[in-house]
């Protein structure tokens, strides 16, 4: 039997803060030889963080990229690293994996898969690698490789299995959305069944603008069962015993034989690594099983960790937060407690002479139940000194949609002057169904620096409230917010279903229409309401000019506004 | 000697608006066919218009282009039509060319060279093409290729001329920035050398949100020479008779021999095309010299283009801008007089207590040059009320950069306010070096809908002023505008040289960290200011969130906001 003992460092870098993720991926280098581990994994760009954007066409950022690189280097004193950053070649980028060991870079791995969709723009940088080596410590075999390389049947771990490996070790910044976990090791683990081999998943942790890592790291065993799996949404170092059998000559070949025919054989290539110190009694390791989350809960994790990153990575402490009374808010401030505490959360109640008592009192039972603060500014008299303002001009037109959007724009000014005076971040309070349709006022209720739940439908905000007061076991969020019909309160009996379908029929079609780019023939024949669907996809069409001017929000579907779906303003393409 | 009629159509087609854009396809051709053209080559994506950006993931969207497609072909009696579309095999995707004879379809041209820097995201969409051939038609043999493929020098145009091709045809969407002209005509000039071929460059026009397609399609020959031009920044119909010697057999290997050791063979494909039919007398051409353009010509018109298409094709008639008195917003005012008329650009004057008699008369001044109309709305009550709803909550603070942000959003409110009651689109005044610095108000001035001269340096502001000034021979924009020292007037005697370094030192700056992603290093070297080099890269660095939220604008330098640089907001790197 020869045994590796493994490190996986799930950590949480702050992209383009080279110097604190130098001191991070140090203190883990440490940790694991402390634990005295072989070799330790870091995520893909754990060196300068995912992603890194435009700053990749900087010169000077990729240099100041390698010199960290090189000061991990000195600190990895008996033992393997591998970690990502981004390597240079000519003048060519290539998003890459460091093997140190004992202080001396052994090789470079290049990330041959470069994802270019969704939120990925990486041939916009990167060159694709085309080197697979199979390194040797102590006896075992294994190949590194990065992210989207381990979703090919044919790709770089199937080149490197047939060349000897036994261990895969995959190195991620692989971004959460709902169900990407599942997805993720049932890929992962046909990959390892396939080439019957160990894979070992490493995962960034954090937010990063719009994306949350999730971490869930995880090692698969040759028959792709897990063996280990790391916490979601926090960091963790992840250290663990692997056993291999001692394989005779030719066992490769033979358990292989069925993918030998299709891989390039070509690019085998071995290298041998100078034994890591691995003499001397290691301490016993504990490993405690992961809890496993629910769907909802990961959401709801989601979004506290790309709140809290938000705020802090951007030199925030505190948030003010517009609490109308109504559910959105009310879950807005619930995930904002949770992220930075309660005392560092100030909730704003703006009222209108169409407040309803009823949105006083819920938006106050919700502060109550939080612990955080609420101060009451009515905008009643601003709004009337506005339209005295304006009254010569529009002396003859009728109050329309102008003074609606007014309203709201008064509460976002006022919020801004919170920010302003007392260097407290917005967030703002829209949810998907409002950000795809448009039922939002722009420099309004639109007016802030995070949008928390923008990617989250209308029907899953009830879900996350109820599955929050469960959790609990109390009302955070009054029932009261909860089973109230949806208001903006911006004209007399004003709501939403007058100018919206109901959100239980909304929320299926804008997730066909947006996340699945289904016609408006393929939703009729799913069964949807026909008036709705028009209804619905003429207002996602109209109103892609104001989430242009949208806050960032946290991506937690297939299929987020922002970098993941990129849409022209000036389109006159109405889908039949 | 050979001869054939060609014509160049350089439209200007809608993003998504398939049936006007076959329209207009179809009346170029008729207009061809009446000049007895036996070609007519269109646009890069003509029938889609260009970038049609996520459309093109929605499977329906590729349905109806080729549907399209096929609209067009019907209508190429007697005459070969090359036109841009998408081509769709086995669910992936090809920016196309389809080379239709008399109604039938002959082949399709797949695009090699995909951009995925810049502005581009071709990789996002389409796989790249790999087939070369060379038609032949009426005994003049030519190949097709699309835009980038130009660019490389071993590319499509070089194994299309050793197979054979006399005449290349380049169709481009190809957007501008200031010298872009010049530089494509350099450089598809060394290619016709390079090769010993005839080039026809067709480019689009037109704007579209970011972007502005210049058109100024050009015919070069053998050696490189510029035969004809077309007109830049409008629609034109280019229809010019080329000449072909008859060269005997092997003179194309001879001519070419140079090129013929680096050029794949294996691609050669020859394709005959059924004679158009060119019988008959042919109309003489009238062909004249369009007018050359000075580069400060060149922007401006870039900026009327681009103002008038975002409002037309975006179904606004009629916009309102806020006019301040000072050059920014004059300039503004004035490019859109010319792109949609004067009666249809409204101007509102929004003076505070700290709005100066000299801003009231320069801003009077320049809308009566114009002829606008211009409405004064003074914000002083709406503000006083402001102050008296936020002084319990603001009580122990002193007035800082709250009150004058605060002073901003009315104006953006008003300005909204307007819009929405009358259906105006709001442009903004904001220019490329304070949107650089984060100089300007998130939901104050930076509210609106299109930004004119978002990537316009202050600098630069100045120079499009006194250049229109002198073209039209009289004070468009009053002299005391173009002459007095900038200020934003939010406070008593506030000045832009208090925050920020002067234009005329920090225009440069930004030009070289912003557009050639110089370092600190670098910059000294230049020797620029250091302090103001210090001051201007954190100030870039730091205003990112407000970028991300502000409206598009016309992009006219090498690199603009948006689309162009896509940059982090968290993010702690700070160069040396």
């Amino acid at each position: 039997m020869r045994r590796i003992r493994l490190s996986l460092a799930q950590i949480n870098p702050v992209v383009g803060d080279l110097n604190r993720n130098a001191r991070k991926i140090i203190s883990y280098i440490n940790k694991a030889k402390k634990l005295k581990a072989e070799l330790i994994a870091f995520p893909e760009l754990a060196v300068t963080g995912y992603p890194p954007e435009d700053l990749l066409l900087k010169p000077k950022f990729i240099e100041d990229n390698i010199d960290t690189m090189h000061k991990i280097k000195k600190a990895s004193k008996g033992i393997v690293t591998i970690a990502g950053f981004v390597d240079s070649r000519d003048g060519l980028l290539f998003n890459a994996a460091s093997i140190i060991s004992n202080c001396r870079l052994i090789d470079i791995y290049h990330k041959k898969h470069l994802p270019n969709y969704g939120v990925f723009d990486e041939y916009r940088y990167f060159q694709a690698g085309n080197r697979y080596p199979v390194y040797s410590l102590n006896g075992i075999n294994f190949g590194v490789n990065i992210c989207e390389d381990i979703w090919y049947k044919n790709g770089p771990a199937n080149i490197q299995a047939l060349s000897g490996a036994e261990l895969i070790i995959n190195i991620n910044a692989s971004p959460y959305h709902v169900g990407k976990a599942e997805f993720r090791k049932h890929l992962v683990s046909t990959r390892a069944l396939e080439n019957h081999v160990t894979i070992a998943y490493v995962n960034m942790t954090g937010g990063q603008d719009e994306l949350v890592f999730d971490g869930g790291s995880f090692i698969l065993d040759t028959l792709g069962k897990t063996i280990l799996k790391g916490k979601q949404f926090e960091e963790e170092l992840i250290t663990f015993d692997l056993e291999f059998k001692n394989a005779g000559p030719g066992r490769n070949k033979k358990s292989r034989s069925g993918n030998a025919l299709t891989a390039k054989k070509e690019k085998a290539e071995k290298i041998k690594i100078q034994s890591a110190d691995s003499r001397g009694r290691k301490p016993a390791l504990n490993v405690r099983k992961p809890v496993e989350m629910l769907l909802i809960e990961e959401v709801y994790n989601a979004l506290v960790l790309g709140t809290r990153d938000y705020v802090i990575k951007n030199g925030f402490k505190t948030v003010v937060i517009g609490m109308s009374g109504g559910v959105d808010s009310a879950l807005v401030v619930t995930i904002a407690v949770d992220a930075v505490g309660k005392e560092n959360v100030h909730g704003l109640f703006m009222p209108s002479a169409y407040t309803s008592k009823e949105s006083y009192d819920d938006a106050g039972a919700t502060a109550r139940n939080l612990g955080i603060k609420l101060i009451t500014v009515s905008i009643n008299s601003v709004f009337k000194e506005y339209l005295k303002t304006l009254s010569k001009s529009f002396k003859k037109t009728g109050p329309d949609i102008t003074e609606e959007n007014l309203q709201a724009r008064i509460r976002g000014n006022i919020l801004m002057a919170f920010s302003n005076k007392f260097g407290r971040l917005v967030l703002t309070t829209g949810n998907k169904s409002e950000m795809s349709v448009g039922y939002a006022t722009l420099y309004g209720d639109m007016a802030g620096g995070f949008a928390v739940i923008k990617d989250v439908p209308k029907t899953m905000v009830y879900d996350l409230c109820n599955w929050k007061n469960s959790k609990e076991r109390r009302e955070i969020i009054p029932e009261t917010v909860i089973s109230k019909e949806p208001s903006a309160e911006l004209k007399p009996g004003q709501r939403d279903v007058d100018t919206l379908p109901p959100y239980t029929e909304l929320d299926p079609i804008l997730k066909a229409f947006i996340e699945e780019n289904k016609s408006v023939a393929e939703m009729k024949k799913r069964g949807y309401n026909v008036k709705y669907i028009k209804q619905a996809v003429e207002m996602v069409y109209h109103s892609e000019y104001k989430r242009r001017q949208a806050p960032p929000g946290i991506k937690i579907t297939a299929r987020a506004f922002g970098k993941d779906r990129r849409f022209p303003i000036t389109n006159r393409y109405r889908s039949k």
